[in-house]
């Protein structure tokens, strides 16, 4: 079988010639990001093919790559269909990602479902032969054992611990071991999965783990996902499923071994969110939520056995998952919600969080309206010719002065892209400067006197303009096409806004609060929201940040049996506005376009 | 490799030297008898080597086996170890076997768990975008949906039938089935595994399988199966658990062929089994049953999925374990009870159930108390010289008149050994006839006139007087010691009996009934057990026969919640008696050892 090289990890694989390029090198779990899932539409699935070319460059390719990329051996690995040894150069490093484990946390009392209680357990005699799990029933007033339970223990000592999630009996354990009670929470994102070990006697977070969701392979964003989930119907579901659950025990594992804890004393993992990663996780098939009418499986919260999903951790732990509204407002955004207090609030609070998604919930005197819009990925650094994810070397920040424009990277590194906030606050600064008019067009270089600082900054390529964001030999452009990503995401935004107040009857001024929630719209400043008009001007004071609110979420539901029930009650209460079936929605859309200015 | 050539069966096994023949045999799936399971005691696991002997006679072979046996080849395959190629013969034959599938069935009123129920179901749409699991929880009024369901099925139709176990949604299936709904009943005896397919519309019993247990590869009886367990702490638990529940699903599969169902039908299994094969079943530690204080790790009735212990039907299925009461009153025999309807009678009742332990309840009205005697395998053909088990070949029925030795062979062949129902007429006849003494001794050959019609019917093996059952070529005798392991048994029984008694201050003459549960307890006439002594000739008028009332009661378990929760009250009400603890026990054991006559 022939062979591809892979230089800089000093790596080879063999393959049956046949399948592309990309396909070789997933299959292989070489990373290439690749968020159109290898069709050929996004040109971020770049690799260097080393030596003498020897393969042919399709039109596309020639399309979405530059040409000195195209005569340097870059090739788009989607379209590269090898039948010979090569050597390639992946062009993208896995370099550390920014993720956020921290926020706000409401004060509420700890009374998790699980808890310990110590015996002395009496020895059976010939006169009394009392079964073992008649005398553990006993001791312990259960009702019964489970089956599990049965199976794996053959406690000889008499001072026993009873493990309990609610009433029921999940674990025994040898001597008094009530000091030890551990719990995860998880906060699984399409892109992210951030975990926390707790000490479930003290609700102390006592290790994180985090790493980039490596269902990534098989796209980007959900939908990609889930066109793989139905284009390989015979073993997705399996391989979706496995990919998260293996991430999820590795995290586990590097967190009990930082506190040198037994993954065993785990009795319980509480889950948050949005609704395809939930169904993936349950293995369940989430194909439905990719069309209309987008209704998904199940929506409920879910207590089930770790067993069940493969989670490694005590046999008898349970998983808790908490519950969603519909396809688009995932338990990641109820979690949120929760975290936001809008169980409670009397106050007319938007809650807001900014990703792939745009989740809204609003408030109106504890009524809940909720929509979800489709922002697309371009505020998370996707979709955008130079963009990046927000990790080491991503431009997080951009500031045009009369003496040249000012870059923050990630890092403090050399720019290699521009990631989500990085091309947020590039469009507002282009709007502020007037570089860019309200409808979204960069105004004609003609326009401006080239003694204007402005001037070098717009450039030409063939009839389009574009913004120079720094330019060197290898320059990062910003192109129109990106800032029309941006308007894309605005005007879905704005106006998932302006249809929630239209339903609750509300005015603008009326709003009380907007909660932000999220990792990544944490790093999305209040300048930036309003001078892109993503949110209108009249919100600016009443932005609130809550953080990863997903993960928080899960940790409260873990540590308490009464948030579980009033979560799921407030996803309960939430009532769900498909945007694209509400009245007059286009006209709303094409408003919301306008840029401020 | 050394290969071992199996003549009969036209096989040939691999294997590498060090292993001894039994082994290798067992290893391969050929079965070959061995009650002590490879302990070199029993002489039962004979093999003919062929060809020129290759292989050294061990003493305790010399012992076990006849001189004309050794001269011909025969070996206890668990003595020899081979080296090189051999080929040998296989000396028992796996015939078919007699099993009592139908008995006394009293009347109840059906009110199974599993039921359906069929509704029509709304599609969601863009403005009511109801999740699959909240539209089917709707119509159903179910709680929620088991995860087990949500991964399974993706149901378009609009027509869709619930499966109900109680209150839980078990399944769902497309349209409208709500006239197949099937389950099974099964009792797992240590010997015997019978199974019955019903229909539970109707309660109607559509097909039976049986097979013998194959777990006799690991021991013909519950302590030998144990000890393999201690022996094999890696994966015997695996092992055992696995070789019966394979065994289930042939039978469920031969069953449903039968009827030309589909078993995803089969939404409930019920099974009797006495304490330990429950414990195997589960895959749980049985090693506590094999020594004192016996207590088993549980006696409690379980409902499961099917799925936990890998049974192949539907996969929401339940699995109901009839409860046990101690170590030696099993399922089995609280299953008998119930049948024998023991919580309702105010009379005075004893019920047995006969076998390699004889169990016995006596109900004192109303007052249950319960008892195990080791009555040995002896009644059932096992631990005697010409023991043979009840399949095609076995003297069931001996006569001895003036004129000769008359035998009943099952399937009417030419004998080629004695069971357990055989066994225990020939000592009768024996005591009849004044062969066999009250001490249980023959009587010697000097005392008879040689005219005497018995006279050639007793003859010498060295010092040791035996019957003559059948002279012939290859004869088949019943030894002193043959004698002795009947009166062993009785001895076992008969004290059992009396303890009860003496416990509830009762007299033989106060008892109204005598129920005689089991298979095997079907084909020993009263006759028989009276004429041995195992039961007083007072009770002769009073047997009643249930034949085999452990796959009944699964039966009426499986067609009735109300019986359910009778048998787990009649478990609870039966108080266990430990023979060997019990005051006096040795001296009462000491008279019932004395035969009648």
């Amino acid at each position: 079988m022939p062979k591809i090289f892979i230089k800089e990890q000093h790596k080879e694989v063999a393959y049956s010639p046949g399948e592309n390029l990309l396909e070789i090198l997933v299959a292989n779990d070489i990373f290439v990001d690749n968020p159109c899932n290898g069709k050929g539409l996004c040109g971020k699935c770049k690799v260097k093919v080393l030596g003498e070319n020897p393969t042919f460059i399709s039109e596309t390719e020639k399309k979405l790559l530059k040409k000195n990329e195209v005569d340097s051996g870059v090739r788009l690995s989607c379209l590269v269909i090898p039948r010979e040894d090569i050597a390639i150069e992946i062009m993208q490093k896995e370099t550390n990602h920014q993720v956020l484990t921290t926020g706000y946390v409401p004060t509420f009392d700890f009374q998790p479902a699980v808890h310990k209680m110590v015996f002395e357990l009496k020895k059976p005699t010939l006169e009394n032969q009392m079964s073992f799990e008649d005398s553990i029933c006993n001791v312990f007033g259960a009702k019964e054992m489970d089956l599990r339970l049965l199976q794996m223990h053959r406690i000889a000592e008499e001072t026993i611990t009873g493990v309990f999630h609610g009433e029921d009996l999940i674990g025994l354990e040898a001597g008094d071991t009530t000091d030890f009670i551990y719990g995860v929470a998880i906060d699984i994102g399409t892109t992210t999965l951030v975990t926390a070990l707790i000490d479930m006697k003290t609700g102390a977070e006592i290790a994180t783990a985090s790493m980039i969701n490596p269902q990534k392979k098989f796209g980007l964003d959900v939908l990609t996902r889930i066109t793989y989930e139905i284009d390989n119907p015979e073993n997705s579901k399996e391989q979706l499923q496995h990919e998260i659950v293996k991430a999820i025990n590795e995290m586990i594992g590097e967190m009990c071994h930082q506190c040198n804890i037994d993954r065993k004393n785990i009795y319980e993992v509480s889950i948050a969110a949005n609704c395809t990663m939930m169904h993936f996780l349950l293995g369940v098939d989430a194909t439905s939520i990719g069309t209309a009418p987008y209704s998904p499986v199940f929506v409920r919260a879910k207590m089930i056995l770790a067993k069940e999903i493969g989670l490694e951790v005590a046999a008898g732990a349970k998983v808790y998952c908490l519950p969603a509204v519909s396809a688009y407002i995932g338990a990641d955004v109820v979690a949120g919600a929760y975290v936001g207090q809008l169980q409670n609030v009397q106050e007319n609070v938007l809650f807001i969080d900014i990703g792939t998604n745009g989740e809204m919930i609003l408030s109106n005197h504890g009524e809940l309206l909720s929509c979800s819009c489709a922002a697309g990925p371009a505020l998370e650094g996707m979709n955008i010719s130079a963009g990046t994810r927000a990790a080491e070397g991503a431009i997080e920040d951009v500031k045009i002065t009369e003496s040249g424009i000012e870059l923050k990277v990630i890092g403090n590194q050399e720019p290699i892209g521009v990631c989500g906030s990085g091309i947020l606050a590039a469009v507002k600064e282009l709007i502020r400067t007037g570089l860019v008019r309200k409808n979204g067009a960069f105004i004609k270089k003609e326009m401006l006197d080239t003694s204007d600082y402005r001037y070098d900054m717009i450039q030409l390529d063939g009839k389009k303009r574009e913004f120079v964001l720094k330019s060197s030999s290898e320059p990062l452009i910003i192109t129109q096409e990106d800032v029309r990503q941006v308007q894309l995401a605005k005007g879905a935004i704005l106006s998932g806004f302006y249809v929630l107040l239209q339903q609750a009857n509300m005015r603008i001024n009326q709003l009380d609060k907007v909660l932000i929630a999220g990792q990544f719209g944490a790093h999305l400043s209040a300048d930036n929201l309003v001078g892109t008009g993503i949110l209108p001007e009249e919100v600016s004071d009443k932005l609130v940040y809550l953080g990863n609110t997903s993960k928080t979420g899960a940790y409260m539901a873990l540590m308490s049996v009464a948030v579980k029930k009033q979560i799921e009650e407030l996803a309960c209460r939430m009532e769900y506005i498909e945007l694209g079936a509400s009245e007059g929605y286009e006209k709303i859309f094409a408003q919301c376009l306008i840029f401020p200015g």
